[in-house]
Formats: C-alpha cells, structure tokens, sequence
C-alpha cells in the first residue's frame, strides 16, 4: 500500500466569496493536487466548490464534509462526499482531518475553522483572512502569506 | 408552568484564566444568576468554574456542556452537568444553547465560540477578548463592554 | 449546595407513540419528578412530551435535548431545552446525560438509545420495547419491567 | 470527473470479534473493492481491520471514520482516516456516509448502527447479525443473508 498522502484543508466563505477568493481557492486545489496531496474542505459552493474544481483539473482526490445529511449537497467536484449532520459544528471535523489548513478570505465559519485549528496545533496559512487581536495587540496565529501558492507550498513543508 | 428563563453563556479560558478573568467570571455569574437567567458553560475549570461559583452565589442554575463522557468532570458548582462526548465540538452546543454570550479573556476555545456565535447571529459582548480584522481593517462583532457588570447587563438586554 | 440529583433518561418514539406508550411516559415523568429526580429526554412530541407532562405535574425538573437548533422546538413542558443541531446523533447525548434509560416502546431511534446505553454501561428498563438477540438465542440487556411504576423504581435503584 | 462511486460500510466488533466475523469482514472488504464500491468504516480493528485489509487485496478505497482525534489510531488498511472525535456518536456518520449496510456479528456499537440505518432507510444486510422483536414479536429490519458475499451482492443491488 502507499504511504498515506498528506491531507489539507482548504476553508472559506461559501455564499459570500469574492472574485478574487474563488481564483485564489482554484489555485490552491490545484496546488494541492499537483503536489499529491488530498483536498478536504466543506463540500458546498463558493471556495470550497472552486477548491474541488482546481483539485479536480489535476486529477486529484476531494473530500467533502457536509454540514447536512444529504449526499446531493455536494458541490459537482467532490469525489467523496461525507454528510455528517453536524451543522456548523462539522468544521471541527474539517481540522481534525486535515496536516495544515489553507484559509481564504474569511467568513465567520472560517474564523471558528482558524480557531479550531490553532487550538489543535494545525498550522493555518492564510490568503486575504482574519487578522486576530487582544487589547490592541495582534495574536500570531495564521500566517498570511501573500498568495494560494504560497500557503499550499508553506502548508505542505510543515506536513513533510 | 413559569415561562422560559432567558439563558447566557460565559466562555473563557479554563487552564490560562487570569486572575482579572477569574473576578470578571465570578462577577457574571452571579449577575446571571440574580437575574434570574440560567447560566450556560463549558463546566470545566478557569472561568468556567468560577462564573459556576458566582452563579451559585445568587442560588442560580448552572449548567455545564462538557467536552468528555463522563459527569465527575464537572467543576462542583455545576447543577447540571451533561457530558457531551464531542471535544471541542461541544463549543457549537454552547453557543446554540445562549441567548447571549458573554466572552472573558480568550484563547482559542473561546474565539471558536465568538465565531459560532456571530455566524448564529447571537450576540457577544466582551471583557478583555478577541479584537478581530481583516486586512487591516476592524471588523465588528464582539461588543466589548468595560466590565463584567455592563456584559451581563447589556446581554439581559438583548434577550428581553 | 444540594447534591447532584439523579437524571432519568425517558426515551420512545414521538410521531408513533401508542395511547399505552404515553399513559406510561406520563407516569414515569411523574414518578421521576416525585422522587426528586431530574427528567431528561429529546424535547419533542409523543413519549417526550408526556414524559415532561408527567414530570412537570409533580414540579420536577425536565430537559430536551433537541436534535435540531431551534429552542422552539421543544414540547411546553421542556424547563431547559438545549438544542443541539446533531440530528439522531442526538441520541449519544442522551445516554451519556442518564444515570439510566427508562424505555418506553420504541422505534428505531429508541433502539439506537438502548444500543448506546448497553455499550457505556447505562442500566435500561423497559415498557414494551425491544427485544433482542442473535442466532435465534435471545440476549439480555434490556431489562423488561411490567409498567412505568417499576421501570422507575428499579432505575432509581440502581442509580443510589 | 467519473461518476460517484457505490459506498458501502461494513460494521461489526472491534475488539470481539470472533473468527468466523473476521472471515466474513475480508471476504466483505474484497467484494466491495472489487465491484468498484468504496468502503467505509469505524477504522479500527476486528471486522474494520479484517474489512479493509480484503478492499486492500483488491486494490480498494478504504475510509475509516475514527471515534477519536487522531489519524494513528486507524487500522494499516485505511487509506483515508478521518478522525471525528465524536466518539461513539461517529457510529451515526458511518450510516450517513453509505448507500448500504453490511453487519457483521454484533456488539452494542453494531446494534446502534443498525438502528440509525432502518431509521435512515439505509438498508442493512448482515451475517449473524443482531435479530430484532418486540413482544415476542419479531421485527424485519436487517436482512439475514448467508454470507459476505451474498451481503455484498444484495448490498450493491439496492444501490444501483
């Protein structure tokens, strides 16, 4: 059997994401394909479907984790679809599966995929996502960085 | 029957607590309480324990959502204790049990909430926790207040 | 403060309970209730909400694991509903809420409630529930009592 | 993208499992592979262990959904593990993720898969499995069939 392949998760808005998300989440399952890894993401639209889309195109696997019980949920570029029935709270499963974490853009089930994950020691690479603070002072956490290919290249030298 | 208690949750840092975090939990738990809401917590230590103690102080109801499978987990202020058996994934049913948040201090549990709670459209109000932005711009959503006091006040607020 | 109080799990089916079903879900919540012990179950109609009728009629204590994430799903005679968004996966909590499971009827969500308790060691009673077994042997577990009356006694046995 | 590939788990003891449940498990595990369909199950080992190691021989897509938070406790089989930390409660995602069933032997945690299938209309087949009743009334819900293969075969039937 091969060795396992590294696993990244790729987070961001659904509904909401701009122009220059979805390019940035194209790339960044690309990337992750190309590299041999394995996409995990949310299964639904916006990055996670431009996710899949770029994963796709490079003939890589993703893997959905859907909020709802439904299979037919999943976006057209998800291989495995997943539905846990865990509503929001199946973003924790997106960290738990996943060596590194690529965050775009940033609604605020995003922010709680970041904090799970720092909390869990995942590293987060961030393309345009939260910045995060206590009394006026930044926290270190996600490390911005300035584009998809970055964070997937970043992310996956923390796997290896 | 008496009609539903208006429930609030108090989230913060078990093990890293300040002793500042520790006033300010106790200070809303029993706030809380003398209101005659229900308090909703994580049911460890840390803040946790000690807005359990203030609650307790005012003979309130402390309810505690913990992460484990097994009630003795539970700080001894906790009336109700009920072991959830998610980890982390317990934060979502905190959230979805409040009608409001009172977030103190912050690590990253508690930034999982705030972001929970935000997406819920449940409102947080804030005594020296996460400041959030993007791009370096501000975003709103925790609304930090001076004390413990005006947390509580202002979330009792919210819920009538 | 007072020492923990026992909790009593109620579960059975809500749309198909039978007119038996819900004459002994009222009478084991009442009979929970009288014997100062708190009532939980999953905060809906049928078995659930005659449990909680049961347990309000004598002034206890009642608690609805709710499996979607609307409190105002809960039956009226939940004190604390606390949703939960895990749909079925709901179940797991319930068990793990109990000092033991008083089952009435039943339905396939009733045996996935008896399959969790048996597993963690929670002691079942029950009402005209399941029976179950393998290759044409029966097997113990669930341990079937004449009417609700015993099915408390017995539970409430075994808890102290 | 190819079309969306059959699921099928397979669930049965762990720890307890005996020979004949082992047997059965690899001969399930290499059906599925062989007929394309992809396997999920809990990860670990006895019927999991056994289950991948047959999809394996086949050159299988094996999926192991963990109870706990980390990767290492999969079973060397799995090819992709997806660590829930839900505990028993990831029993219910193992039903949400299949088109069908396949129960093999039966402990507590097999039982409560059975009972979140037929309530999820999943079909389940099982192989000296759990036999349900209800006042010495027997209850069609698994169908019994006489081995792996015929599990499989009746499994894969139902979902194309």
């Amino acid at each position: 059997m091969a060795p396992r392949s590294p696993v990244v998760a790729v987070v961001g808005p659904g509904r909401d994401a701009s122009a220059g998300d979805l390019a940035s989440a194209e790339s960044a399952g690309a990337a992750i394909a190309a590299a041999g890894a394995v996409l995990v993401c949310g299964g639904l639209g916006g990055v996670m479907e431009a996710a899949c889309r770029g994963a796709r195109s490079e003939g890589g696997t993703t893997i959905g984790l859907l909020p709802g019980t439904d299979r037919e949920d999943a976006n057209g570029w998800v291989v495995l679809a997943l539905p846990t029935g865990l509503g929001e709270g199946r973003n924790a499963l997106i960290v738990r599966a996943a060596d590194a974490i690529v965050a775009i853009g940033g609604g605020w089930g995003t922010l709680s995929e970041i904090a799970f994950a720092l909390r869990a020691g995942v590293p987060v690479f961030g393309v345009g996502t939260w910045e995060l603070g206590r009394h006026g002072v930044s926290v270190a956490g996600v490390r911005e960085v300035p584009d998809a290919a970055a964070a997937v290249a970043e992310a996956l030298q923390t796997v290896r």
